[in-house]
């Protein structure tokens, strides 16, 4: 999705449509990129923007909650959240049936405000751990943006039970490309959420913002890969899109078997019939 | 390198030799594939192959040991070790002046005979913990093959002050490709090694066998990747190549700047003006 507004009630139903739109052409778990509702307000610091949180579940998750049961699909959320004073960049999860299932608060908060990713203003660090959900479709993990640089995330979150992990995530291009990298970061931000489902035999659904708002371009591309890297769809660069994409769980097993990183201890010990001791 | 015979003084002949020609050419660290003295015997299990094993430090870290003084040249060697009758997939590394530095002992061995990777026979899990050396040119760590599919590894090996990672390797394609997968591990292999690079801000390089031998037809393709995961050189995938790639240590403090991966947490308190407490 783009955010071509402020208002955040007009962003909310546009995501319902298009959510709606979804459900009816066959989607079960719907993804949208990171805080949604609001353009991405962290490219300055403003205490009166700190006023866009709210609880998590509220008004926003009631709605969804709504719409979820209505077309029997899942619905993985990017919220603002207030928590008796306290601000985390999170994501709620709402089953097909409209229940609540939990909330995941991002970990990793960029602090980089020369470089437009000024977050250490708005949240704090998560405080729920890794997370994952048994949702009817599938059991499914929730990271957020700069969560997707550290395989720890991913390997903490794998090891919860996820076969997907979702990405709601708000990333671009700078507008002055200072050192010539800015393609190369957009290939390095596609190698490695690759490489988290390689090591960790899983789904990756990274949904990202697409479109220009002030300092960003952010650079869309949002994409599905299966457990060994390949990338099964991937949105444009510079338009909104919709992605419905066939995950194929039986190859995580599958995978597993040639492939135990997540668990390989255990493997070896599984299969292990001889070793040098007993030679 | 391949490896087209069995006799072990004959190959470390050819590697020798390859160093000298390699170091006569500029190359200032020098790296050989996984067991590069032997073909890959782990394809099957053969109590009498335990005897190729030898003592590290031993007769070959002293050749290499005068080879690298010689030519002052850092040499790392993958190397099959004996130890008070264990035995371990070893990594020796000798500085220019000659000196042996020390040994890392590869920590996952894949137990996988089915697939020709049959190492849990010949091999225990190394227990030195992960390495780093500091060379005259560099400080570097090594890893050791099936290590390469696991972020920890490589993750460990950064904290300690690795500027670039070497995995020596044996890794190829199955003669029957069952699943229709070979081409695609092939490019996971490439792409959750880029990763390391840009998780960690290192430069990787990764030293592969090549050729057939029995049946796995070793797919070559070593190469060095940058910190963003650019792979600055790649060698063929079925033939012998020498790589010498210039590597500019400068980039990592510069990458680390921007996308400090490695410890977000002291960058986090180190840059941290504001937070939502003190607004």
């Amino acid at each position: 999705m783009d955010c071509p507004t402020d208002n955040a009630e007009v962003n909310l139903k546009r995501a319902v449509a298009r959510i709606e739109k979804l459900a009816k052409k066959g989607a079960q778990i719907i993804c949208m990129p990171e805080l949604f509702q609001t353009r991405y307000f962290c490219q300055k610091e403003d205490k009166e923007l700190l006023g866009l949180a709210e609880k998590v579940p509220g008004s926003t998750t009631r709605l969804l909650g709504y719409i979820a049961k209505k077309h029997k699909v899942v619905i993985v959320a990017s919220l603002y959240e207030e928590h008796a004073g306290h601000h985390f960049n999170t994501v709620a999860v709402i089953d097909a049936d409209g229940k609540f299932l939990g909330k995941y608060r991002k970990m990793h908060i960029p602090d980089d405000l020369k470089n437009y990713y000024g977050e250490a203003f708005y949240f704090e660090k998560g405080d729920l751990g890794f997370k994952t959900f048994k949702t009817k479709y599938a059991t499914i993990g929730t990271l957020v943006c700069w969560d997707q640089w550290f395989p720890e995330a991913a390997r903490a979150t794998a090891k919860k039970g996820a076969e997907i992990i979702f990405y709601p995530t708000s990333i671009g291009y700078q507008l002055v490309d200072k050192y010539g990298i800015a393609e190369d970061e957009h290939v390095a931000w596609q190698t490695i959420q690759n490489s988290h489902a390689i090591a960790n035999n899983v789904f990756i659904a990274a949904c990202n913002r697409v479109g220009l708002e002030d300092k960003l371009n952010f650079w869309g591309t949002s994409f599905v890969c299966d457990p060994f890297g390949r990338v099964l769809a991937k949105a444009p660069v510079d338009a909104e899109a919709d992605l419905i994409v066939d995950c194929d769980l039986s190859l995580i097993p599958q995978m597993r078997n040639d492939w135990p990183f997540l668990d390989y201890q255990k493997e070896l010990k599984k299969h292990h019939k001889k070793n040098v001791y007993e030679v």
